[in-house]
């Protein structure tokens, strides 16, 4: 393969997570510090809000801001996407040949070379296209996605940058949320409510507790299983039956059998003081639910945005793989790949040992990656050891950024 | 005042924090390792669930369980009442004096002679009562309070211990939503709920950032001050014209002029699918408005539970002080204090000094301490510098639980 020199721009799309900018770091450390960046990428850009920065030519370059490695730092504990996001989707290729012509123009002006793109299932899609457009104009360059997002639902990659934190964030939430609701001794239910709109895998966190000596949820629910009331009746009674503090942990996504969301039950009728419909969560209609069925205290919590912006409490395994897996592309993208996506192959759970790799990317965008048939148990309310020892190494180890006048310090552009 | 010999009791009430088993830890170590504590006292129970632990004789002796310091560590660091809790109030004296009774009676059987109950108002008023009582039939006793409450709305008291963890979690989530949110270059309003029923001191320490060079919410409300539909669609609209990217703090107990909760305008007509009227947030029902006045895109968070139990992210003061306010009490009611509430007294803000003192309880119990006239500023929406200057050392300092298997150790009698 020959040595490519160039100039790189790098951006970051789709829904931000706490780990979005570790791998940033890892892209910048990557061309600052590695023999294969310094040899071959002269100045490193940032786009940003992703490829509309690019098309806008919104363009910083970055080698100058972090030259300061306390910057670096900062950064890789600053959660949400620091060079801004965007929910984009380039055109096709064939009806939207226009855009790819101008992306070239500009790639040409800078002397781009090298692109890498953090983001999720859309930014693959672009990544994909972007480097078959180049190839077929016979443009020179590497193109490479770095995945993240706190789902962990993309195929090929063992988990996504991102994950980690968000899991940890969850399954020290639960631990909390337990003591909490242990405190008194009337009967209660309390209904955690997890992301997750199309995998288990973020709720799959909340139940590691049972297979390490903590506490888990009585029973913890996921979209990859019809939703069945009876069954979560008999569970909710059950638990109420053996102590009175009663905590169940829900995906937003969870179906009934008839594929409607369970949390669209609730919009029926239920108008508010505007005239909307109320669109609720899956927690809220359960707790509505309970409270008919069993007339006991019930409670619904979403955990909501802090899943993916808590980085007050970051996974070390996610934090620092995610650096490195940024740095790997840089290496892989001179190495010669192109159009491809890094993901992380594992070794080994106990102990565990992750290796970078990196696929075809057209194989793995618009794919969803749902939590494995052996990860659930039999009862389809909590998971099994299997799924426990494939998390935990992943949630392993605090990462905490650095406090300033008692609020955290981060990173801005 | 006399050297008063025998056994002890300690026990924590009302809603969980994130700090009230610190509290315990002081209380177990001024039993153990001052010297009026070792004089004075000889055995130390815990009561199980506050006053009805007490009234079923579910007592535990705490000495041998904490010998082991690493115990006490743990403890101090786990969330929610340890002891469990309870939301009992004691009768009135005169109607009730049967309770008073069996009460003496338990502790002439136990030889109890020391009284320390944690907790808030109601707590401060099961105190109150039960001195009077026990000073009624000359049966000599210490009986003192010591305050928790995430909502700091107790008189008296500089501050409340607890507090400062729920703020700097409350200071801390902000930065990480404000992060989150700007990613995008659309449009956007997002409305943090925040707690605080009565008072803002909760929903003022979100507004922490912006006098110590960090981000802050573009508006900021309290139940101190009339809500006004009006000035706040100005404050959006103005927000909205400086960045797209707009973040609203609320307390859950802002109300309009007329003394409604802005929360219960959402009741009106709502019916879920189980025809329960719905019960909204403060921040649900400002969703709505918004989408309806601007038609932006719109979210609203519930900080929710987590804001009193995220012992994962600990005020280092909050907790330090918490425990130094437990031993502190122990070596006042050695020393004679009776019916009366442990309090922080502040010396001054910078250096930050705070001292230990006790007043009559009959004085604090059933009041509520409202965030002060001076500190909030003269549009009603955000707080002064003063105000920032009030919370900024009660959030200083991060103090983290340790893990194990990637979630944290908490203590479980």
């Amino acid at each position: 393969m020959n040595k490519l020199i160039g100039n790189a721009v790098v951006g970051q799309s789709g829904g931000p997570t706490s780990a979005i900018n570790a791998t940033l770091v890892g892209v910048i450390q990557g061309v600052m510090k590695t023999d294969e960046g310094k040899e071959c990428i002269k100045t490193l850009y940032g786009m940003k809000h992703g490829i509309e920065g690019l098309l806008s030519e919104d363009l910083i370059s970055l080698k100058e801001i972090f030259e300061d490695e306390k910057n670096l730092t900062t950064l890789k504990h600053t959660p949400a996407a620091a060079l801004g996001s965007c929910r984009k989707k380039l055109p096709d290729l064939e009806s939207g040949i226009d855009t790819y012509e101008k992306i070239l123009e500009i790639f040409k002006k800078y002397d781009i070379r090298y692109f890498f793109y953090i983001g999720g299932n859309d930014s693959m899609d672009t990544v994909a296209k972007l480097s078959r457009f180049m190839a077929s104009r016979n443009y020179e360059m590497r193109i490479l996605g770095i995945p993240k997002t706190i789902d962990n639902d993309l195929v090929a990659t063992d988990h996504t940058p991102g994950y980690g934190t968000a899991a940890k964030f969850i399954a020290t939430t639960i631990q909390e949320v337990i003591r909490d609701c242990a405190v008194y001794r009337i009967p209660a239910v309390t209904i955690v409510e997890i992301m997750g709109r199309n995998a288990g895998w973020l709720a799959a966190a909340a139940d590691v507790g049972k297979y390490v000596g903590a506490a888990s949820p009585d029973a913890t629910y996921f979209p990859e299983r019809d939703f069945d009331m009876d069954s979560f009746y008999a569970d909710v009674e059950a638990a109420l039956a053996k102590h009175p503090n009663v905590v169940i942990a829900v995906s937003e996504g969870i179906k009934f059998a008839d594929g409607r969301y369970v949390g669209e039950g609730q919009q029926s009728g239920a108008v508010d003081v505007f005239g909307h419909k109320y669109l609720s969560g899956a927690a809220k209609v359960l707790e509505n639910a309970v409270k008919e069925k069993f007339g006991c205290k019930v409670r619904s919590i979403e955990l909501s945005l802090p899943q993916r912006c808590a980085a007050h409490l970051g996974s070390k395994t996610d934090l620092d793989e995610s650096v490195e897996l940024g740095q790997a592309a840089v290496v892989a993208a001179a190495e010669g790949a192109n159009g491809e996506m890094m993901l992380y192959r594992r070794v080994s759970s106990n102990p565990y040992k992750c290796e970078f790799a990196h696929s075809d990317v057209s194989s793995i965008a618009n794919e969803v990656k749902a939590l494995s048939d052996e990860f659930i148990n039999d009862t389809a309310n909590g998971i099994t050891k299997e799924c426990a020892e494939y998390i935990l190494p992943l949630i392993e180890g605090e990462a905490y950024p650095e406090y300033k006048n008692g609020i955290p310090s981060f990173f801005i552009f």
